[in-house]
């Protein structure tokens, strides 16, 4: 430990042994958060929310990421906007986290007053010599992907997500995200550095033991593992799930669904993947009986067991979109211990709650998945602060995809760092 | 940001630009937090409480002003003497934070015990080597002007209070504050920096759209305000403002109560302004019905309608003096994003609580007020904190204080640093 | 303070005042905190429990020191050992904090198992090339002093614990540790730096001010005082007290009980002392009314008053053997200003609540004695945060072994700094 304190990140970065957890520092120092922040946060593609958080001229959201805030808005044009949070005059935040619905973005400390474009439209007091054109809101990279909100807060944004977001397209269109709506949204504080939360939510080799909900609906071979180690039983239930993907994939493709998997984790500054992956039993849905929630189907979907079309990019998101609704996380780091893991359920815009779908079965599967991983990252978080911490080996089975989360990690530090 | 975190103090201090908020790290950095400690309040007078805290021989307050703890006690010969709260032993502090009656300065430890000047009286099992003398408490520099008590850490503390006291005498005497009792403490801690809280409370640009309470009987005329920026209406109200000004002056001055502004907030080491205000309606004290809350008149006023004599210090004071009663404030910091602000409301010493005078109606006003200025501190600190923060501009009108205000804090750090 | 700031931690450990208390940033800095968690509770004897902790194979504990964490467990070939609580494979925490029964050693995360011996019986999905051996739990030196647990996190840990373990068995053999049961264990956190805890430990100056409970069974004579500064009473006192030590002296070890003082507490790597202590009144108990709390008597004792045999060690511990029950205490420091107090109160083995011992009756004067020394420790803490703290004189009659603990503390930090 106190060796590698006293090496540097870049030396740090140099030595990370591949296939092997991250050393301690990258967990547990307040300065490398702040590289996370600068080099990761600061010049990345930040998934932060959907259109539907902003179906309507004048609907604006307020998201913090660390000690940045930025308002999302959509003007009168119907465009969404983004902006630093930030006023123009002596500084003050100018909308709490959270919602609003605005026709201008006014400060409340003096009323300073700016237009949803960010135009500064009015500011008393200040003058003859006052030019109100050199204080507008600063803007914030914003691009929409079928309807998922990334901002970067970079000034040269990554160009490489128009690659994203047109391989995207064909897969997210038949959930039609525009038309949803979301039905609840839940702020959970894991005690652990945003690296474990990630690295949490690119396996399932802790899906057995930890998640008795998930693992109705989920299998675990999705993401890999060793077929040596099965028993008896395990290999055909593994044959099962192999025959599954086959004959499912055969039969969405054909009726128009891309499911086959694109990765692109550790080869592309902003790394991504996605899959098609079928659902246990009845087929539908991530609950607790694999059933639909709700009875309105997504986009023109007529298939109920389309299963789960998957969706994971670096450096804090992941999604899970259904026949009938869609489950969307971020993560936000908030200090090197603690991470936000924001959680949206969308169903369609015309569901009625009660009516179309219950928010308990809803939401039941997820909520306790999260808590169930809020422990586990929290119990890693005390391991990496442990003096007597030694990274040790991911599975090549079923860490595959934590190992290209810290590959990819690993080399937009390298890249960036001086 | 990063540019910023790399200047030195001074190299920040040396690059202030006039008549623009401070710089980020002004706000936010714990290196400059200690550095205010100890050039600021550390070296400067601070004021912390009245002497009304402790009327009588023997009565203390122990007052915290960041690490540092100060007993301030009446002695047997009734003056008012400071103390480091530190015991001489193995260091404890003494006294809690808060009132006390007391023989003597005893410490809980292990017993040593000062007399009310400080010596150190008795001290068990510490052998014949031991010196009492050498063991006194450490005593801090007080200053009483005209009831209001200043201490000041240094050993060096400035002269110039003298100029500020002989000059501050003909207007605080009228309300004779040796007479009056603390009606009410209220201690908030705002989410702020300290220079944030003192920023908020020298102007009222903020007030029209912040304070309701407040409005009712002051005047944001009397702060500055853009004349051409003004409508129909608010011409109106402006003159009606500048001539009740001419006549309140008029009649106060001729009646022995001197009204004229004196400003030396920005051209001395103990910075300081005042200026006696008119207050609307019916003129007599700062209430919901802008009438005195307390029957009993202050000293010898026999005019109900005094307005308010306002008292500003640098670093950390404001005070308003009415006919009926007193409000007095500090600002105390905490740490470099907390900031306590002390209320007292005074009354006569012979007022009797629901008798001559209500508690609720005597404090709603600034009690109001001191939660929404709390408030717009906090969003003024998470503005300061955000990376895209950017020192705007001060209206040359409404906000020529603050601008002193800060002209004074950068030029007390230019003249100490080394 | 700034100038103590400027020194390194080498220069204030040579400067120390013999007879003083500690300057100001040992027990205020956060980086002299982390020299003593490596140098003090990193390389030193640390104790941490008792064997009635874990009575039986497959009883386990884990005990938090600082950012450590340490499983205790006792094995199916009965011998207690310990490991580090940090998993092999992703590092997560494996035990949370406190007592367990386990067959095995299970991580939560993803099912890594060991056995009771630290080695690695079972990870999946790890692939051919995975050698368990080598990724067994780390393991820590761990020695029971008469039952008495005590762990060292070193690899070189300090020999002479052979010393004390053998001075000391004569002394706790008759109480005979590993037959009693803990009947209560209580967790406190004191408000200051583990140094201050210990200090507080180490006299008795400053029970007759602060333990109305504890000074009804216990002498403050037993740790020091001024003779010459005695009154009538107070030598009357104290010559019952020398009287009463001589006499019972003479009867315990005519009776094979060991009493006299063997005092190595700044002489030795691992400091201790020890000497057994009359009780007042009836001599049987540090209990409100000084008689047994307990019915059974402890080892083979026959004798009810047997007074207190008292047990201290450096850095962390303090123990009060009597014939009914044993309070034994460690001070594990959290961070430079919090430290946690376990105090374990141990009845014979076969005692039954409320049949041979009542629970309030067993408790209420260490509980309430403890309550008072975190008082203390607390404006401790805040005097020697203050800027205005001087290292004052220990008294050299009633503070001794506190001057005994702080040589043994600078001495040891002399020897391991480079
Ligand atoms: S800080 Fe926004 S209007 Fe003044
Ligand atoms: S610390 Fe005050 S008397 Fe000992
Ligand atoms: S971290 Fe312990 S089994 Fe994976
Ligand atoms: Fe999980
Ligand atoms: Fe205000
Ligand atoms: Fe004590």
């Amino acid at each position: 430990m106190s060796e590698q304190s006293r090496l540097s990140v870049k030396d740090l970065v140099a030595r990370r042994k591949a296939g092997y957890a991250l050393e301690a520092p990258f967990y547990t120092s307040p300065k490398i958060f702040r590289v996370d922040m600068d080099v990761i946060f600061g010049r990345h593609w930040i998934y932060v929310g959907v259109e539907p958080d902003v179906p309507e001229a004048g609907d604006a959201m307020a998201v913090n990421i660390g000690p940045s805030s930025i308002i999302i808005v959509r003007g009168d044009d119907e465009e969404v906007r983004a902006f630093h949070n930030v006023c123009r005059h002596r500084g003050a935040r100018i909308l709490p986290e959270g919602k609003a619905i605005i026709g201008n973005v006014v400060c409340p400390y003096h009323s300073w007053t700016y237009g949803l474009d960010g135009d500064l439209k009015f500011a008393e007091h200040m003058g003859p010599g006052f030019d109100p054109k050199c204080h507008g809101l600063k803007p914030v990279a914003l691009r929409s992907v079928s309807g998922l909100l990334f901002i970067c807060l970079s000034d040269n944004p990554p160009a490489d997500i128009d690659d994203m977001a047109a391989a995207m397209a064909p897969y997210l269109a038949p959930h039609d995200i525009r038309n949803t709506r979301v039905a609840f949204q839940s702020d959970l504080i894991e005690d652990g550095n945003w690296k474990l939360t990630m690295e949490n939510n690119r396996e399932c080799y802790h899906c057995a033991p930890n998640h008795p909900e998930l693992t109705i609906p989920l299998f675990a071979y999705g993401f890999g593992f060793a077929p040596d180690a099965l028993d008896e039983d395990g290999r055909r239930e593994a044959e099962r799930y192999a025959e599954l993907m086959r004959a499912s994939h055969a039969r969405w493709e054909a009726g128009g669904l891309p499911s086959r998997e694109i990765e692109h984790l550790a080869d592309r500054t902003t790394g991504f993947r996605t899959e098609r992956l079928p659902i246990d039993q009845s087929g539908e849905s991530q609950t607790m009986d694999t059933r639909a929630a709700c009875r309105l189907a997504l986009g023109g979907l007529t298939d109920k067991s389309v299963g789960g079309l998957s969706f994971w990019t670096q450096p804090n998101s992941w999604h899970h979109f259904m026949g009938d609704h869609i489950v969307t996380f971020s993560a936000i780091p908030i200090d090197e211990s603690h991470t936000l893991v924001r959680t949206k359920w969308l169903v369609h815009k015309d569901a009625v709650e009660g009516v179309d779908y219950d928010l308990q079965r809803l939401t039941e599967v997820w909520d306790a998945t999260n808590r169930q991983d809020a422990d586990l990252v929290a119990i890693g978080q005390q391991g990496a602060t442990d003096p007597a911490y030694e990274a040790g080996p991911y599975s090549p089975y079923t860490e595959g995809l934590v190992e290209k989360f810290a590959a990819w990690y690993i080399d937009r530090l390298a890249a960036s760092l001086p």
